[in-house]
């Protein structure tokens, strides 16, 4: 089943891990078959704007019969490509770093794979989940080497821009940014999920001074 | 100025946080005034858009005169309560929540003051950012001699339910949370800002198995 790229939006391609998450804690909880009305529940989403999603990929459901959850689970896997490995270096071996190295990246199936980490403290830190950390230094010949085409940036934001200069130039293209700077103004044409936790607990801090009760 | 809070959607309250990241970067740079059609530039949002936004909190802007940079910065983190310091604890200190209390949080204007850290292995570290890490067993107590309003969830997802329901108890409302637990299922009444790291990544295989190039 493949997609019409051009016709999906940003909303919909934002909603799918969503499905993906809440599809995996039916399959843990040992649900097997949903409808839209049970997972617009669960969601918060009108079960008409789910099947909308849903037929953007092909539909997936057998009207009247719901949705098989392990089926639906991964196909939606395959749609967001966690199957794929592509190699991917992280920079900046801080805590932040480190929380992402070991979880969310240290997956079999998050769709990369992580093949070196850098920090411009290299000397100081041994090794995160059995991955030695490399100095800065050695980044451009590891590249060359490597060919990684993700880096994902954990540095302090004062340092981001000349770094995503520099990874630009070594040929990667795609990347998962938490350093608050904003790499398409100067780099339009490269992939970017930026992960801002500090706009984050800005909007807290609004709805937590705001609230009505 | 003080804004009607019922008119205000979430979406607005969202761009919030950009807008004073943007400025900041601007004071940083020594910018001082700017048109509505420079921040659009930067934000790739319309001007038009920009003015109806800021329209929900009386304006801000001279027409004509451009934004002064600095007071608009001022009067956004204002809006965002970022002067508060809500009395706040942490749960989980694995490194995740050490990034978290030593960088986001650990910010003089961030609207929230870390009070505690707590940890089921307390006993194996020491402190983060001379922060005590204390054992599980004290949350009561703690909770009832020094009241935070709010929850910062580091911990794993497993947990995550039975820990929001005894915070809850304790008299806790607002919730910044990590687990990739849905907290309003079972407690629609709290305030809740997730951090999805995960759907983040998932949203990037999508986009890096999907460019056009």
């Amino acid at each position: 089943m493949q997609p019409n790229k051009k016709t999906i939006s940003n909303p919909v391609i934002n909603r799918l891990p969503r499905y993906y998450r809440y599809l995996d804690n039916l399959l843990v909880s040992g649900v097997t078959r949903i409808s839209s009305g049970g997972i617009s529940k669960i969601m918060g989403l009108t079960p008409s704007q789910i099947r909308q999603d849903f037929n953007h990929f092909g539909g997936f459901g057998q009207q009247g019969y719901g949705y098989n959850v392990k089926q639906l689970h991964d196909e939606i896997g395959k749609i967001l490509h966690l199957d794929k490995k592509l190699p991917t270096i992280l920079i900046g071996a801080g805590n932040l770093g480190n929380a992402v190295a070991c979880s969310t990246l240290n997956n079999e199936n998050s769709g990369f794979k992580l093949i070196g980490i850098f920090d411009k403290n290299a000397d100081n830190i041994a090794e995160i989940n059995g991955f030695p950390i490399l100095p800065m230094e050695k980044l451009d010949d590891f590249c060359k080497e490597n060919c990684p085409e993700v880096a994902v940036l954990c540095t302090p934001p004062q340092s981001a821009k000349e770094l995503a200069d520099k990874l630009i130039t070594l040929g990667i293209d795609k990347f998962w940014n938490f350093t608050n700077y904003d790499l398409l103004v100067h780099h339009p044409e490269v992939i970017v999920e930026n992960v801002h936790i500090k706009d984050s607990l800005m909007a807290l801090s609004y709805r937590a001074n705001n609230s009505e009760r």
